[in-house]
């Protein structure tokens, strides 16, 4: 891939990469779609990487469809599918990970305090793998967009990141491959995630602008609700993710929830 | 540099790297010899490295010699010279560092616990702004050399790295930027270094293969000195860096000592 990459980039090809760990959803989707206005050539790299679930987490059982994956990449005129395999990436005597100091340190990295580092490591391998131009990561996983920007600025890689926007089902329910992991009522109490966003806006919107209220007041959607657990919801800086109490600019609200067993995470940016 | 870089690769040209903290001397100037005969465009950085310092150590009073640096580089034939100020490379909101699991674990990282890591995340940075084909390192700082091997291969960073021999002083003496803040009496206590690694190459030669035996008598060459402490003295595996117990291959033996208040490091690889 990394010689075939040099080739495409001394033919003057510019190549636009979308890594997903496979089991593509619309939500995959709409960045190779986002992608293929970008450049010439469209990478889309598939592998479930294994440093960035801790123990305990669902390395086994993430869903994988490397067929399916293959015949909608292609539908979605995808030049080349890179699906390195674990050994690819972590030959035996693998040691070097890329850590960041602060961002993980918020959100999701609380209850995940490997998962950036296991993240940053594997993006960094595979931008140096592709050598893209431009690489299109959603906004779902907000923290990690985030950390990518910060990454790539620190480590000067010669990469544009660009952020595509969240795919939801038509309820609203944020697409993720680990949706399929809900039985049907809680597939129902998932909703909520996004309906606190929603009415959180709608807070702000009328005038509440205390970051404290807000989270106080759509807590009250899942404290109710069977099989849920809030894990954060937070407001913060949309850049350093540090809390923001009065939201007096733009701020990003996320938030991530179990249902059952499963781990849910939405996000989205509050105006004033 | 790295618009230029990308210039110079579109039109063909071979780009060779000699990472410096500047201050130059043989060994350098060895290294950049080398680099000559290794591609078209040889650059050289010249950046001490805050990152690699630790609080207490010399960043402060390392000797920095930017005009001589430039001449001497000049008459070496170096097409570019490199020469970032600290804001350029650590702006700041900078918090991303590349770490080693294992490698910095021995020898001076037991000493010197951020060093390697420093070392990792400046060189890591400096590739991808110089964007080398090869990158030539000093065998004196081999544990640095080793790191570098081993995050290129781990980060897939496609830069070939070559090691240059060490540059003795004519009795011996390892060249170092810190040897000039030895006074005349440490200077030859200093010389205690490189008559340890060649007596223990002779006690090998002569049949001693146990390192513990061969450290234990090179050892008495500090004990006796003034103003002289040894940090470590090891004899390990010349990839992994694990200690070896008996030498039946080519082993290293590293070691690093205080002469007052400088820290000296040396090394040869011995051969049974």
């Amino acid at each position: 891939m990394q010689v075939r990459s040099g080739l495409l980039r001394n033919q003057g090809q510019k190549i636009v990469f979308v890594p997903t760990m496979g089991d593509l959803h619309e939500g995959h989707l709409s960045l190779m779609r986002k992608g293929r206005e970008q450049g010439d050539c469209l990478v889309v790299s598939i592998f479930v990487n294994p440093t960035q679930f801790a123990p305990g987490e669902d390395l086994d059982t993430y869903p994988r469809n490397l067929d399916r994956d293959l015949d909608l990449s292609k539908k979605e005129g995808v030049d080349i599918v890179f699906a390195p395999s674990e050994n690819d990436l972590y030959p035996e005597g693998f040691q070097t990970y890329i850590e960041l100091e602060k961002l993980p340190k918020h959100l999701c990295g609380i209850s995940r305090p490997t998962f950036f580092r296991g993240v940053a490591t594997v993006v960094t391998k595979l931008f140096n793998i592709v050598r893209p131009h431009v690489a299109i990561f959603g906004q779902k996983d907000y923290q990690q967009l985030t950390v990518i920007r910060r990454l790539v600025r620190d480590l000067n890689l010669a990469v544009e990141i660009v952020g595509g926007p969240i795919v939801r089902e038509p309820d609203g329910l944020a697409m993720s491959s680990r949706n399929k992991y809900l039985t049907s009522g809680q597939r129902a109490y998932a909703l909520s995630l996004y309906q606190s966003l929603v009415k959180a806006q709608a807070l702000l919107k009328s005038g509440t602008r205390e970051a404290s209220k807000i989270i106080g007041n759509v807590s009250g959607l899942f404290l109710s609700q069977p099989e849920t657990t809030i894990d954060y919801i937070a407001v913060c800086d949309p850049e350093t993710l540090d809390d923001m109490e009065v939201i007096d600019r733009p701020a990003l609200m996320a938030l991530a929830v179990k249902v059952g067993s499963t781990r849910l995470i939405d996000n989205m940016i509050l105006s004033p």
